[in-house]
């Protein structure tokens, strides 16, 4: 049996919620209509009004539904250091974890030629310009240790020596709290060749 | 670092999915906004859509749009024979699955007294006006093998024995491909309880 239209419809837009398949999605959908319509009605609310109003922040990039974001118009940070990401995401998580007070720029992702990202649809040509007003004294690569993150970071901070400007990176190793005989092998032989004098 | 009030908002409406925690939360309203903004304004109105249209059958009720739902209004089902289950998704999954032709009756969920689910709560005052009409022959209880939908059963069949209406309960045992090593204990004693010549 096939659910009535508006059900299979409500089931469909659901899986657009990432890791959200056939079966959570109809689990949702009975779970909304049946016990939380209040719930499904703020929901439908806070979507439409998010979509409509939440934009990529004019310097940065990040979202924002002010234009400029909180960050790139708090003047108390400090203005020559810049933390460059690949995700929304990552400025929460560094703005929770760390202390560090500097400005972030907010790639829309990483380099990943085979899927069409070059430099420009991440937003490196902002970046440029970014560096050349010559504000920027750091650059912190803060993007994901992984192949396209490696590689991301690469092309920025060949970007920075172009322009004088310091580029660093962030530790990679083994995590705080990990034990060394579950670390996977690229983890551990990062953190060997990256060993640092006590 | 707070995201922004609408992100919040956002955030903080999507955890009325089930199963949706603060993490996923935050993974789902980024990706939205980041990567599927289509996405995220068709759910927003597949949600008001459906919250305004979607209501209860009011003879068996299930959920439907029309009023009458499409099973109830179809003359071609067998009119003496009534399926009751715990929830719509259970109508869908027998309808998917079996070769059951005949009407059903969705209850509101299962006699739980210390919720606070009565009787009444879960429409088995509906169910006994409906038997008293006197063309039902057959009740099949097919609540959830469960204390509470165990409870349920029992409940309508000694509504349906009051009115000389046959009460049948669907077969519960070791599950077809199962294997009895694995299979836990209460099941197996059932289906020693349960077994049947052959």
């Amino acid at each position: 049996m096939q659910a009535e239209p508006i059900l299979q419809q409500l089931m469909q837009a659901l899986r657009c919620l990432p890791g959200v398949g056939k079966k959570s999605a109809q689990r949702m959908a009975f779970h909304l209509l049946e016990r939380d319509r209040q719930g499904a009605f703020q929901l439908a609310q806070s979507l439409a009004e998010a979509v409509d109003k939440v934009g990529n922040c004019t310097i940065c990039q990040t979202l924002t539904s002010t234009g400029i974001c909180s960050l790139c118009s708090d003047e108390r940070r400090e203005q020559q250091i810049l933390c460059v990401v690949e995700t929304p995401v990552d400025v929460m998580a560094i703005e929770g974890a760390t202390s560090y007070k500097g400005l972030y720029f907010v790639l829309n992702g990483r380099l990943s030629p085979l899927d069409g990202l070059g430099p420009a649809e991440i937003g490196l040509d902002k970046l440029a310009e970014r560096i050349k007003l010559g504000e920027i004294k750091e650059i912190v690569l803060a993007t994901n240790p992984t192949i396209e993150g490696e590689a991301t970071a690469h092309y920025i901070s060949e970007m920075a020596k172009k322009h004088h400007v310091k580029a660093t990176r962030i530790a990679h190793g083994v995590p705080f709290g990990g034990e060394l005989e579950y670390i996977d092998s690229g983890t551990l032989s990062h953190a060997f060749s990256g060993r640092s004098e006590v």
